[in-house]
């Protein structure tokens, strides 16, 4: 098997740690260990049946209960079979730019649909160890621009302020929003509350990561209505299925779950945090979302082997990230008790340096 | 609400015939009414909590048995989100070509991911009455070529030996067999046994009418490997929601599903065209799949408001295929019972010509 560009596989590292993949103890897939809520299990159950019927292309129940959810009117809302197929016709909008620049390191899956319509792309690297980062226009060509906030896989969180300007001067601006609901409202930094004054911002949300549904595929866009409906006519007709869409509205009538989910997230992030900045060949980045960015003298994916094969844990190695590479993992938050066993590994392999 | 260019969109029909969608008795859509089978279901519940974690996006599993159901090596098989999916990159590929050719009256997704990316297309038109069709390939040009077999909406079915030279002529064939599971495998005239001869063929199959999932989308494209893994490479990483990959694998298991249908198709439709022989307005054509093409003197559209009015019985006026128009609707083979129920009713539309 060939190495995985993306967390989540466990196909691939069960075949490594050889073991079945239910053993394996996931943290490269920054998903909310307390999901999925039962609430959305029962709604999946309850309509298991609604799978006899075609979806209705327009999902108006869904785009009506997002854009409730968020304060917009509906048709600024399209959902999709999760925000990886957003970006699909994102991507194929900005081909139709001279130049689109992105945020790098990125999600593998914005060079994915870069390619897939030969988008020119120049890189735009953010410093990940201060947080810093600019992009600037070319004001000989039409452009656009790739970012997601907070960034994956770093977890910096850019401000609001910062991206404004970007609206003004880039003919097209992707913000993959995917983790923002992690952050509680008051140091959330989405761009929602600005996107009917910008027609030219498409922000991508998902709620893949929040409700723990990633085999389920939902997320939506959130733009202008006369660029949804250019790519509802662009797409086909049912991309999301029926147990996603039941599934998606009972998630977001789910108050306490989200509730749960920040009060958890913050101190037990502090706690690994913490825990890891005494472990010497790691230096652990701040990070608003549910995953932390390790730099580490060990190299990551020599790390990464260590832990499958003796303790079945799987952390994410950074080689799909080239500004990244072996100096860094990714790791998700999780229970307190998985933490620790991750942490007790982490602090074995240090400790016994014959196996790095 | 804008009249639908699909079947199946029950909201749009419970909105003329006020009434809730559960009472509307589709035959627009045309879905085997013996499924979704028991044993699809309950793969869905077994696996409820595989939406938890990502999709493996090779789809090993899946691709497998989809494989060895078609007595295929694996690389040949690529699942997708329904076959529009798949349609989605076939056109892409398509686009590259000076222009191609689409056997007409077109299921209209055809058209839809044409538009997307601009192909240039030629109409051929079938001669839905006689089933007489033929394209001819300009040597000037790298062409392409849609058709589908069975075709729909007609319900006619093209002979293997018919399509072979269309492989030798044509830079790029894409068939979808999307009703092929419906013939018996004595009649049947799938592709599947040379498509490892030819690399410039694409077969499109779905799991959605024949098992009754079309809210799960689940299809799968048949090509050479390399076509396959680039389209892999194009799309995003996880198009196929768990669930459907449980039920698909459960449903292609499933062989006294698959025998009951055929048992009851064909005599029912029999059943069903013998009957509409006998009511004047109409002309039913032969067909070898579960839905029948019936030429009409009231127009199509106006028989369509009328049932769903008076008896919440939707089906499928022709006006998305210019070339049927009003002179045209398709109903989907149902139950003995509500097939019945349809008679009658248009037995009395016919009777009250008031109403027409």
């Amino acid at each position: 098997m060939t190495r995985p560009n993306h967390g989540g596989n466990l196909n691939w590292a069960a075949s490594i740690a050889n073991c079945p993949t239910s053993l394996i103890l996931d943290f490269s897939a920054s998903i909310n260990p307390l999901g999925p809520p039962l609430s959305v299990i029962q709604a999946i159950q309850d309509h298991i049946y609604s799978v006899k019927a075609y979806p209705d292309p327009a999902y108006p129940e869904l785009t009506k209960a997002l854009a409730r959810w968020h304060q917009l009117p509906p048709e600024y809302i399209l959902p999709g079979n999760g925000s990886a197929e957003l970006l699909t016709w994102a991507a194929w909008e900005l081909s139709h730019l001279d130049l689109t620049h992105i945020m790098t390191p990125a999600f593998s899956d914005y060079l994915r649909a870069a390619k897939t319509f030969n988008i020119k792309l120049n890189a735009c690297p953010l410093d990940v160890k201060t947080g810093k980062w600019k992009v600037e226009a070319n004001p000989a060509l039409t452009q656009g621009l790739i970012l997601n906030n907070p960034h994956n896989p770093s977890g910096r969180l850019l401000q609001r302020e910062q991206i404004l300007p970007y609206l003004e001067a880039f003919a097209l601006v992707v913000v993959d929003e995917a983790f923002m609901d992690f952050l509680p409202s008051s140091e959330e930094q989405s761009l929602i509350n600005v996107v009917t004054d910008y027609p030219n911002l498409v922000i991508l949300r998902s709620l893949t990561k929040f409700y723990s549904l990633p085999g389920l595929r939902i997320g939506y866009a959130i733009a202008h209505p006369d660029r949804l409906r250019r790519w509802q006519l662009w797409r086909d007709p049912w991309p999301i299925n029926t147990l996603a869409v039941h599934a998606a509205m009972a998630a977001i009538e789910d108050k306490i779950f989200a509730q749960k989910t920040l009060l958890w997230l913050k101190p037990t992030r502090e706690e690994v945090f913490s825990s890891l900045q005494t472990l010497t060949p790691f230096y652990p980045l701040p990070s608003c979302a549910n995953f932390l960015l390790v730099h580490t003298s060990i190299p990551g994916s020599s790390l990464q082997e260590i832990l499958l094969k003796e303790y079945q844990i799987l952390i994410r190695d950074c080689l799909s990230f080239p500004e990244l590479g072996e100096n860094y993992f990714r790791i998700a938050i999780l229970s307190k008790e998985n933490n620790q066993k991750l942490l007790t590994a982490l602090t074995q392999v240090v400790a016994d340096d014959r196996r790095i």
